[in-house]
Formats: C-alpha cells, structure tokens, sequence
C-alpha cells in the first residue's frame, strides 16, 4: 500500500535504481520521466523547516531548470548553492490486491539532488526560458510574443545538475501472499492516465485566430472541447 | 509561466489563501484538494538535506495519515515529531498565453506543515489503515482480507495535524498584457485531468471472481479493459 514495497522478506515489486553515470539505460528511463512529467514538486529548507512546492521545469542536457518570480520563496531562499531536492512523479496505476497491504501504486518517480545555482548569463537564461516554455507546451517558444527586457529581468531562474539522481518504480499486478491468491477476492490494477479533457479558447481571443501547431496536438476528449467553428 | 504568479503589478492569477480555523469555506476547499488527491509529495530533512517522496496518504477529521514499511526511510527518519511538508497538488490545466512570460499551468494545491507522531495507538492505526486504502480506492477495505497482526506490525504510519494548512491555486484563462490581446497568437487553457484507460485483471485472478463495488466505479476509457467475459 505505501508506495515503496511494503515487504522486506520477498522480492522487491519495486525497482530501486540509483542512476549512475556509466549506467546509460537506467539515465535514459529517468530523462523520459523528466521528459514526461508535468510538474516538479521542489524541496527546500526555509527556517529550518521542509517546504515542498510545485514547479513549471525543463531538461537542458544535463541541467535541470526552475522557474518562477524573483519574488517567490524558493527564488529568494536558494539565491545560491542551496540544497534542493526536486521530485517528478508519473502515476501510472492503483494496484489492487488481495489483502490492503499489498495494495499500492504503479509509479514511475525521479528525485534529483543538487545545490541550486541562480542563473544569470544571458545566452543560458534564454535557453532556459525557451526549454521551460516548451516542456509546457512543445513548440510553444516559437509561436509566441518575444520575451521583453523587463519580462526577463522578473523572471527567476534556478539551475540544478542531475549528476545525483535516483529512480524508483513500480509496475505490473500486485504481489499477493502466496496463500491470498486463492482467496475470491478480485485483484488487478486500475491504469491512470492524464488527457485533455478540454480545450478552451480565450473568451478575448482575436477574430480569425486559430489554434497553433503545438495546441493541435492535443486531442480533447468527447465532445468538451469549446473550439470556434 | 511559474506556477506562482510571476508579476507583482497586475491583480494575481491565483488564489493564495492562508486556510484558518475560523475560515470554514477556504478549509473545505483545501480538503477538497486532499480528498481528491491521489500521492502526496511528502518533505522532510535527512541528513541537513530536503528530501521530497511520493507517499499515499489519508485524511480523517483533522489529522492526516501516511505511511510505509518501517524499514523505509521516512519512518526511520520521522519517528518523532521531525518537521514535515505535505503537499498535494491537482493539475487541471494549461494555461496558454500570448507570451512566454504568462504561460502558466490550472492548478490547486494544499500544503499541511506540521510535525510527525509516529501513531502505536492500536485504535487509531485502525482507523488509519481503513483510511489509507479507502482513500486508494473508496470501499476497498471492507472487500479486502483481513490484515494480520504481522502485516500491521511491519506497517509504520506517520500523522500530521492540518491546523496549519495553506492552499494556492490559479484557475481560468491566461492573464496577458493589456497590448497583446490584439496579437494574432492563440490563447486559452488546455484543460487536463486524469483518467482510467484500462482495467487489468490479475494474470492469477481466481476463477469466477468478478469486479468488486470498489472498481466497479471506475470506467476505462475506449476499449483498453482487459475484462473477462
């Protein structure tokens, strides 16, 4: 049920994957979960207290960037070499089995640990800005009004290497007691995913504007989506 | 284009709401955000570092409960009153801005503060355990096998007080630069939300058992469930 493997004294139904460098396919499984996730939950210490808040990232070879306001928390707190950890996590299915304790989640998550470091050189701010703008939305840079000065000089970044990363997974049916799968009770997994439930132009949308490469590859489902004809 | 609101000079895109007691409403919607949550990002300090994990959780009246084996290294860490972050967050959309700088997601999140106490009360890790997977998946414990004295031994479970509790959220359509709506760029918000894509029976499922209450309100999506006729 918790979400690493409950069990001590049976096979893991989790893989533990401390990614390394030289190990390429366990990096490349945590960079398609980077790729993949919406959100980063971002980790820092502010008073001595934890704080988990969540973050709009993008990959950049090996640099991991976040974003917000300078005038945010986390910007303010981790000016420099500050200890953050940032978390993505896929969840992928509820795992239902036999008994409540094996009950869990099939998940794919990636926790990156690193000393943030603000970036401030220009040429890296703009790939930054650009990643981060197209991990919201692929294609989005190109389409939009280009940033100004101002815009830029509001804008916090962080930076973090993911030389330190780790992966932990769960996937497949649930892993009953021997004994329990007898029992008539029914197991199995519920697969989750996210969709596009609608698709919303702007209420202040301009005449005869239609929607662009990167929103058209979303296909809303049924019949929400609020298109003009 | 962060998920706080990135300009200080313009009435905020979202909602910061500082939940207190007296202010049942706001309340009720930060557990609204708890009940409808699936994992929590759970932050605490190991070893002078964040450290963020995803952790299935409950709520039942004003405490929140998490758990996992014994053995993994939050209980270890957080046998007794360590500072926690727990933090659930919904994503409900793109928000798709004329310019870079107001890209932005739809989101609610809930943030608990608070310090763990490991719970041994014997009652209350009842109560607990129904929670944690009834909050899985609702109804699931009464349809489960029954959980044994081991099982319930190898099960550590955290609880946090809600008393201190904040939530954010932005919700509607992009917020963008008074100039720029005129621009012929598309706007609007990519709605998102989860859903179930396939039904997986148990490869071991006993023979003639068939979709518990649980389950039963789950409906995948398309043809992608795998049910036995």
């Amino acid at each position: 049920m918790p979400l690493s493997n409950a069990s001590q004294s049976r096979p893991p139904a989790y893989a533990r994957t401390r990614v390394r460098n030289r190990d390429i396919s366990d990096r490349d499984a945590a960079r398609d979960v980077l790729s993949a996730g919406r959100i980063a939950h971002v980790g820092f210490i502010a008073e001595g207290r934890p704080m988990v808040i969540p973050m709009i990232y993008a990959l950049v070879g090996d640099t991991l960037y976040l974003h917000g306001a300078k005038a945010t928390r986390i910007i303010k707190a981790n000016r420099e070499n500050a200890p953050l950890c940032v978390t993505v996590t896929l969840v992928d299915g509820i795992v239902v089995a036999r008994s409540a304790f094996h009950h869990s989640m099939n998940y794919r998550c990636v926790m990156v640990h690193g000393d943030a470091r603000h970036v401030t050189d220009a040429e890296e701010r703009g790939q930054a800005l650009a990643a981060l703008t197209d991990h919201l939305l692929p294609g989005r840079w190109d389409e939009v009004r280009p940033m100004t000065a101002k815009e830029n000089a509001a804008t916090g970044i962080l930076a973090l290497g993911i030389d330190c990363m780790s992966m932990k997974m769960r996937d497949g049916p649930p892993n009953d007691d021997e004994d329990d799968y007898a029992l008539p009770i029914w197991a199995g997994v519920i697969e989750l995913r996210e969709e596009a439930s609608a698709i919303i132009d702007d209420p202040r949308l301009a005449a005869g504007v239609d929607r662009p490469a990167s929103v058209a590859g979303y296909r809303a489902a049924g019949a929400a989506t609020d298109e003009k004809d």
